[in-house]
């Protein structure tokens, strides 16, 4: 069985995180990815940090695998070549901000008019249309905008960004799914497609629980640091070497939880029910962290494993990688070298599906223009 | 030009929030989803806070316009009306524990060999294989053991929780993607697939630029605020009524917002660089807050945006599902009542495309076993 997009072409004219991160999901399906990047400098993230040997381990995770070819679609002799590369590809991803690609005669209405099996996926911050939609956005931007930022940090403190880009990511993933979503309907439609994926949207679209509250309650919630608001224990605490979880949803968890700590716990009216436990959650947290500062967290979590409480170490990203679960599941990668290059690591692939093989690593990430002579020729040759 | 997934049907058997994201994703592209409840409590989450009248906001969300059968797939006659609407099925839906598709019969083999076009969807918490594949996870768990909890957080503070629960979200994406792909993958084979989501690997992922840093520095990082950890001015400043964010991602953009903010820093040694600003950035904070604090977040966001300096308001939830971008773009949407029941709202569809029309709102979520008439009917007529 093959992968599911075996055969698939993707003109990606995107740089940066939500576009590539996409074109990456769709890679790891089975498509082939040709990385259009503007000549001299290419995708921005190439100068991004950190560096092995004066190369971007952030471009070389992101973009592993892919083909570059450098154009300038302004210049007459470029626009003939991605004109051929148009007409051999089935999805066209872009990140420009609305109108640019108009002004380059490459917008929706006219691509599809010469085009119209194309798919075309664009993702910016504000999305094509609305008062807002020509605004620049970064990561941050969307973060705060969309309200994910206020749910976030110590309870009253100042809001906190979420460590991982999911202002970008999330964007992208839809991204993912309105190309894929296109794609099926172009089999029994046999036309393309336009998704406009609007990053604020993305963070709108992922706010169940907050959202859920303000609109019944009108009363926005705030942070709570590390704890959930409205059950208890549900947070980190405190072992001799660091923070874990305990999640104890119910009475009869918290009961086990109580036997497996040696702490008289179940028969005090202060924590005999959720309601009294949330009532009491900082004295709970002192009585339950003077015996967990003990012992290191691997023995805490060895023995509410057993007593079948959900617990689970918080891991720095290095511990992460390290991870016995994450490494059976092949979700860390060497990034191949290039001859005399360096290698990397990016995350594995985490769509484990029928007829998708696990990698053993990925390819490397193309040098700026790396595959133009080979695209010529993909061209030339006329093969799928 | 109908949605892309019209006709489609899904058996929904998850529960909670991964699985249910997905589905409710794949009935904005035009699915129809059958919701397969446990008889007597249904979903948990209808047990979920906030209430209105009665019934919980947060099921009603994220259920909006799925039809309700409650079957027990332990009981004969269940079992034969569920084998039945499988044999009309597309897709079907799990997060169960692994292990207890095969106990009830309804495995991915077993399933494959009677109904070889089904796709086989599955979002469990740490995937089903490898030695932790068995253990039960929440949301909290897989972000503190993924490793975002360790980036997210006051700088030197205690690991912090994401406000929104992107354990289960992002894993419940993956799943719509896997199963995307396994729809056009359909379309050419004649045949189904199993797709294997673990929450974990989700996690890991989204780590684009921490697994970048450790992977090539060996030196995990650790949480930064609000503050981007290598570009600066790029954080939240106090404004006299809140936050804002200003994300000055370049020597240009700085002197840019030097000048916005009447203050002559562009001059000075100590903020000539991006490293240099770096060095001092609690001095360039003092200084530029000094400034902020004395006018609203609003005066300085438009006093920016006029400047070219990328910004925006930390808004709180309320304040975000004002927002008139926001609202343009359709992202805020009523739940219709059922006959004598509460309104709620619920998120638009954040994948806008061609052939996908913008609702007016959302329809209400099914009462438990609500729909069973209505789909004995659909099953006797034999339609589509």
């Amino acid at each position: 069985m093959p992968a599911p997009l075996s055969g698939i072409t993707i003109l990606d004219l995107t740089h940066v995180l939500a576009g590539p991160f996409c074109s990456s999901t769709l890679q790891d399906l089975g498509a082939r990815v040709i990385k259009v990047e503007r000549p001299g400098t290419g995708d921005d993230t190439r100068a991004f940090p950190p560096f092995r040997d004066g190369e971007s381990a952030y471009f070389a995770a992101l973009n592993a695998g892919k083909h570059s070819i450098a154009l300038d679609l302004k210049a007459e002799g470029d626009r003939a070549l991605f004109d051929r590369l148009l007409s051999r590809a089935d999805i066209l991803l872009e990140n420009f901000r609305p109108g640019v690609m108009e002004r380059l005669g490459y917008g929706w209405e006219a691509l599809q008019a010469r085009h119209p099996r194309l798919i075309y996926g664009a993702v910016s911050g504000f999305g094509h249309s609305g008062p807002d939609a020509g605004k620049p956005a970064y990561d941050m931007v969307v973060q705060a905008r969309g309200g994910v930022m206020s749910i976030t940090g110590e309870e009253g403190g100042p809001p906190v960004r979420v460590g991982a880009s999911i202002g970008d990511i999330v964007a992208g993933m839809y991204l993912a799914q309105g190309v894929l979503a296109a794609l099926y309907a172009r089999e029994r439609s046999g036309r393309g497609a336009k998704i406009d994926i609007a990053m604020l949207d993305a963070q709108i679209a992922i706010q169940e629980h907050s959202l859920a509250i303000t609109g019944t309650t009108g009363v926005p919630p705030g942070p709570t640091g590390a704890r959930h608001p409205t059950i208890t224990p549900f947070s980190t605490y405190r072992a001799a070497d660091g923070f874990f979880v305990i999640a104890a949803g119910n009475d009869a968890i918290f009961a086990r939880l109580s036997a497996a700590l040696d702490l008289p716990l179940a028969g005090d009216a202060r924590f005999a029910s959720n309601a009294a436990r949330c009532e009491n959650v900082h004295l709970l947290k002192r009585l339950i962290e003077a015996v967990t500062l003990q012992q290191p967290a691997d023995h805490w979590i060895a023995r509410l494993e057993a007593a079948g409480v959900p617990t689970g170490r918080v891991q720095d990203m290095a511990q992460a990688m390290r991870d016995r679960q994450v490494l059976a599941r092949n979700m860390i990668l060497p990034v191949a070298p290039r001859p005399g290059g360096p290698e990397f690591v990016a995350a594995g692939n985490p769509i484990k599906m029928t007829g998708l093989a696990e990698a053993a690593g990925r390819p490397p990430a193309p040098e700026l223009d790396g595959d133009r002579a080979a695209i010529l020729a993909w061209l030339d040759a006329g093969e799928p």
